[in-house]
């Protein structure tokens, strides 16, 4: 991968107008791990190449597709913090975008999805069988490569990490299509789905050669982050284009998944509007109800309103976290990165 | 699990008539590993258990659902030629278990099977979504099992042997409906889709506490094992019935996979037959070419003969390597192992 095309990852991916100051304060904080998500993507890329015709080609379509490398850089920084010099960083980056590599390919299959990263989503272009062949590969693709720097600590984070986040998606599918669902559920499913793995990449350079730390702030930064994350991606599921997000807007309800806004209002719904959403819940379709009769519900309620607001509590206390930490670049990243989270419009 | 189940189910998976002083010796060569069955059994059914109700559900299946428990058996066995009296062997008899499960569940998907072990599939019952995750939770508990065991060791056997074979599925999946596969292709897909987990129960009791050995006697014995046990569930797909086998007849080729007798006799046969043979394979059914008309070229051909003896070289091979150890009712066991692997009816 190029730098230009990082910096341009990048750049999309923050607000254009009156955020565009973030973003380059972004971009200059990640600065300091630039180098090292380079070796990161070198390092998927060697880890996916392969003499099976299909392997190689399954992964260069994700490694080139590439995400943001969040997570990645986020193990990164914290690294650096800890003032860590050594490049098993860089191995765990790439076993962390690994993992979370697995459970989106998964993921496709689960959600029937057509579109990941506003392409052709790997099921759709390989159909269920090399799916389900490719998920597993990359989750022990990035197994092997924990194995080869032979912590069991960071292994024992991994596999905790990785249990818990199926066990997430299990849960999740039991409620899939019901009106049912607590906020407490709801906000186990986000850790177990998002933050987990957040937490993780932050929490893993505490376990590198050298590195002496008390207290788990990196830990709880991690998963405050996550949080955040994923409670913006519900948001943009309401507010977002189809050009800027790269799936369709309401995909979560077409997909039977009741998320943070709409569960917030629950108990304030009439049985008329209670009935509109179930409806939608059941036909995973907008068949008999219009994607504009659920907006208005939701705007009736303000319902984004107080997702916001709840996201942004949790966007708080990761910046809070992080400004907690020693001052330097890297720290700075972190702070910003908690803004890009609650901000970012992809 | 009751005693009584665990007797039957030996015995079911016996030759019934000619055979049947076979599978009475076999029984009591298991003897020997008996307990320590159930413990493996026990282990499973807590380690499956879950408080969210889906997981609880399937795991149950699968567990009560039972295979034969070999791979657990020839990790036991081996362990206990070695002069292993702990109980490390219970807990990876379990891990390598659930390591055959997940591969089994995730196979599902892939060859979209009804029928598995003589009941309704799990993909079938739950549908792509949850198996998917089930596979997935299977390979973490298994993972999860054997870090307790804290031995870098046997993870990384397990973690080169879970890539093997995932990739051995993908190479299978790319030649999946083509007559073109050569012998050495069609026996590298068997060593990773089957040998290597055999070759692992075996090798892993070589790195229990207390245990000293020398050379690979019982890795190689596993491998020529597993290869034996993989020719003749090929051979089986043509002469088993249904009701022994749990599933339909001539159901690889169905599935586009052709197996060791076409394979051996690809060479000999006329270009009407390569053609027959091809249809079946592109249509995934028998809709223009009957199963009979496959039969009789494989009787033409004595193929399955071929096939049978090169499965007994196989056999042979185990049976030699387990008669190099010391002797101990362990050891009569891998001996009648070898027996059973390439004579069993289902």
């Amino acid at each position: 991968m190029t730098e230009t095309s990082l910096r341009e990852r990048l750049l999309v991916a923050t607000l254009p107008a009156e955020e565009r100051e973030n973003g380059r304060r972004l971009l200059q904080a990640l600065a300091c791990v630039e180098d090292k998500l380079k070796l990161v993507e070198r390092e998927l890329e060697t880890r996916t190449r392969s003499k099976t015709p299909t392997i190689g080609l399954i992964g260069e379509y994700l490694v080139d597709g590439g995400g943001k490398r969040i997570r990645p850089a986020l193990l990164l920084l914290s690294a650096q913090i800890l003032g860590y010099t050594g490049d098993r960083d860089v191995r765990y980056g790439a076993v962390i975008e690994l993992i979370h590599t697995a459970t989106l390919v998964h993921d496709d299959i689960i959600d029937a999805a057509d579109i990941r990263r506003g392409r052709e989503s790997v099921n759709h272009r390989w159909g269920n069988e090399l799916t389900v062949l490719f998920g597993d590969y990359l989750y022990m693709k990035s197994m092997e490569i924990a194995l080869d720097e032979g912590d069991l600590r960071v292994l024992r984070v991994l596999s905790d990490v990785t249990l818990e986040m199926t066990e997430g998606e299990i849960i999740g599918s039991e409620i899939r299509g019901s009106l049912d669902i607590s906020l407490e559920r709801y906000l186990d499913i986000v850790r177990r789905k998002t933050a987990l793995l957040f937490g993780a990449a932050c929490r893993i350079p505490t376990f590198l050669p050298g590195v002496e730390t008390s207290g788990d702030t990196l830990w709880r930064y991690g998963l405050a982050l996550g949080t955040a994350f994923q409670l913006q991606d519900d948001l943009l599921d309401y507010t977002a284009s189809e050009k800027d997000l790269g799936k369709p807007v309401l995909s979560d309800l077409r997909e039977g998944k009741l998320t943070l806004p709409l569960i917030l209002v629950l108990p304030d719904l009439s049985r008329a509007e209670r009935k509109l959403v179930d409806t939608v819940l059941r036909e995973r379709s907008f068949t008999s109800v219009s994607p504009d009769q659920i907006l208005e519900i939701v705007a009736h309620h303000t319902a984004l309103e107080r997702a916001r607001e709840m996201l942004e509590g949790y966007a708080s206390e990761a910046r809070a976290l992080a400004l907690s930490l020693p001052e330097c670049p890297a720290r700075d990243g972190l702070v910003l990165a908690a803004e890009y989270a609650a901000h970012r419009r992809k």
